[in-house]
């Protein structure tokens, strides 16, 4: 008899969230302020509009059945098409340019599962993932189930920065491992953790780094766009980068009505190249057939009626006044403080604060620890950056959320966070 | 360079649904009878309980905020509990005396996801499941994504036999691959295809093999519950297998919402032994960190207010006469027919059919070809059996479907199914 683990590779590769630990910290202080956690602020989830389209929908018993009956794997067909047809309006360009019809639309458990089922298709244990450094976490620990390699790029103003990724490539030629490359990921408006959008110039740079490496080995741009919608600045938006893909071959596009809706209607989309929608629909098919046929009605007629935009637009108002309180007392504790600075979001929910050398914000730190006493916690930069060989991550970056606490909440945390930033300097 | 597949082992492994064909089929040519899918009635769906629930909980801001946010990964403490206190209550047993906690509960998308999270956590490529012959071949699909060898047991009118598992596990120990068995997986209510409920004296006799083999080699039973709500005679129900388990070791119960109450709200559940819970939440985690907190909410209020037993009375009412006219037709036509039987279910959605030998019922047969012209489709026994070395799956059965179907389709489907045998068999 082999003996064998009772538990799969799979099962023995995953980890829980590190994050899972501030969040029950968070739960068990109620006096703290918790400056971690990326969640959407309660106050303003869409109750009025959500129960007016239940209205609409299960008012009508034939809209109603169809909403309750199963659907399709891929996703709701109107949904799907309504999706891309406000991309299509908002880059000013025809689906027909970028290579795209709604045949190519997922719709998924929030944009999460379609991470998950991309990563899925694409890697057996191995396989590369260009991420930058630093990166979203919780896409980290999704990637470690399959057991993939990730290899940093380092990031600039403008996001991964597109002479480091082309260099990455070349070693990995180099070495031999240019066929286990299959994704390059990033966080393209508004970046978790650290707020950065990439600028225009650099998107199609990106995207060229990708088409020209492609008759030598085929891996995929994949552009994260959760927090897209979450715009605060008339000048915040970007093309998307899936748009410098006009054959719909090199980029996937993700989204989510998570954070500019509603996260309990567990929603999220993406637009695919062909080649990848049969066999993430085989995977989703395994997975659940496709996902809540009822949140996808409630979530077209939200798109359809205007009610989701008159939402956004509040929704927007309401983050901008909390970004500005924070980047407001940031400024009022730091600035002109020798190796202190952050970032400047247009958008999104998080600010990527730099500490002076030296100082150390992971979570079993004198840092982390007095901030806990001083009655704030934050994300600890250590948590953005996977273990790579031969590189050793920054110990003094932090990931600031202003989206959950109020305003005064955000001044307040801020304020404690200098506080004990300046026993910890002392 | 290392020439490798685009897409992981994973993705290659996977296949489509045979099924799709035939549901391609029944959309293509309405004229057609389908006694193909196992959906739901759409005329039975609960739209006024649904929007009456909708009304109560986002009438009230504080709650409808709550189901709007994110949930946790488990599921909806609540409706973890409710199910749990159902359970109980239907098996007249204390919680205490199973061994389970609302902490033993998983929420997931569907029972399906459940089905698939279970399978990644436990089998590598190669691991062993024991499946009855014929099974539920959505989930011999499940099973091929993971690589998982499939094993058949013989069944009998009791469902899975006791004493042919136990000879096949002492078969597998004599090859040394007792190490690699998982799982055995049993649809106990109502089974989909052959619409049998296994008896209370065959459920005891088969968690005892599980419990003898115990020190051996760890693996579960698991009992997929799907269709146990829909229970059309007073002595159809049967204690659950996971009663049989008291301690919550051995077995694996999963539910659903989709077949009682409705498919468009994609929610399902399980009760795992205590050391799968974490694996499985962790797992899920990855997938889409908690399954819709908006229908979790919904289900439970549907739940809690009993409009879901209200509901489940009216169905089972509605698919007691489909049952009827079904099991009536085919008396009408087949009684005394040498060599035709068919199981009697006492709920669930399926009549299995078997035919006189030498008649085959595949879908690229003559008799398959005879029941399109006819006008009805049914799904072919052969679905229903995974290809094992050494195993000749008999050719002469068929699945019957009475769910979807108007009890004047049921009729005129089995007449028309009649008719194309007769030409057969001519």
């Amino acid at each position: 008899m082999t003996e064998r683990s009772l538990l799969s590779d799979q099962a023995l590769r995953s980890q829980g969230q590190p994050i899972s630990r501030l969040m029950a910290m968070a739960l068990e202080n109620p006096d703290l302020i918790s400056l971690a956690a990326g969640f959407v602020d309660n106050e303003t989830l869409p109750v009025d509009e959500t129960l007016e389209t239940c209205r609409e929908i299960l008012g009508d018993p034939q809209a109603g059945r169809a909403a309750l009956q199963y659907g399709t794997t891929q996703g709701y067909p109107p949904l799907r098409e309504e999706l891309l047809r406000r991309y299509t309006e908002r880059e000013g360009l025809d689906a027909c340019d970028l290579g795209l019809t709604p045949d190519d639309v997922v719709v998924t458990s929030g944009s999460q599962q379609l991470l998950f089922l991309i990563a899925s298709v694409l890697i057996d244990p191995g396989d590369i993932v260009l991420l930058p450094r630093p990166s979203y976490f919780v896409y980290m620990s999704t990637l470690a189930v399959f057991g993939a390699r990730v290899v940093g790029i380092d990031i600039d103003a403008g996001g991964m920065r597109a002479d480091r990724l082309e260099a990455r490539l070349c070693e990995l030629d180099d070495a031999g491992e240019l066929g286990r490359v299959k994704l390059a990921y990033v966080c393209s408006y508004f970046d978790n953790p650290t707020g950065l959008t990439i600028p225009d110039a650099r998107r199609r740079e990106l995207i060229d780094v990708v088409a020209r490496w492609r008759d030598r080995q085929r891996f995929y741009l994949l552009e994260d766009a959760a927090y897209r919608d979450l715009a605060y600045d008339a000048a915040a938006d970007a093309r998307s980068l899936k748009t410098f893909d006009g054959r719909n071959e090199l980029a996937i596009l993700t989204g989510t009505f998570s954070k500019p809706l509603a996260p309990g209607l567990k929603t999220g989309y993406g637009f695919l190249p062909r080649s990848l929608v049969g066999p993430v629909l085989t995977q989703k098919g395994s997975h659940d057939f496709g996902s809540s046929n009822f949140c996808q009605h409630l979530i077209h007629r939200l798109l359809a009626s205007g009610r989701m935009d008159a939402h956004v637009r509040g929704l927007c108002e309401t983050y901008r006044r909390k970004r500005d309180a924070m980047l407001e007392t940031l400024e009022d504790e730091f600035a002109g403080v020798e190796g202190i600075e952050w970032t400047r979001p247009g958008g999104g929910l998080y600010v990527w604060l730099t500490l002076p050398e030296g100082i150390d914000t992971d979570i079993d730190g004198s840092l982390f620890r007095r901030c806990v006493d001083a009655g704030v916690i934050y994300v600890p930069g250590r948590f953005c950056y996977l273990a790579e060989p031969g590189y050793q991550a920054p110990a003094n970056r932090m990931r600031l959320s202003f989206g959950v606490p109020t305003i005064d909440e955000n001044r307040e945390g801020v304020r404690r966070l200098a506080e004990a930033l300046g026993e910890e300097l002392a």
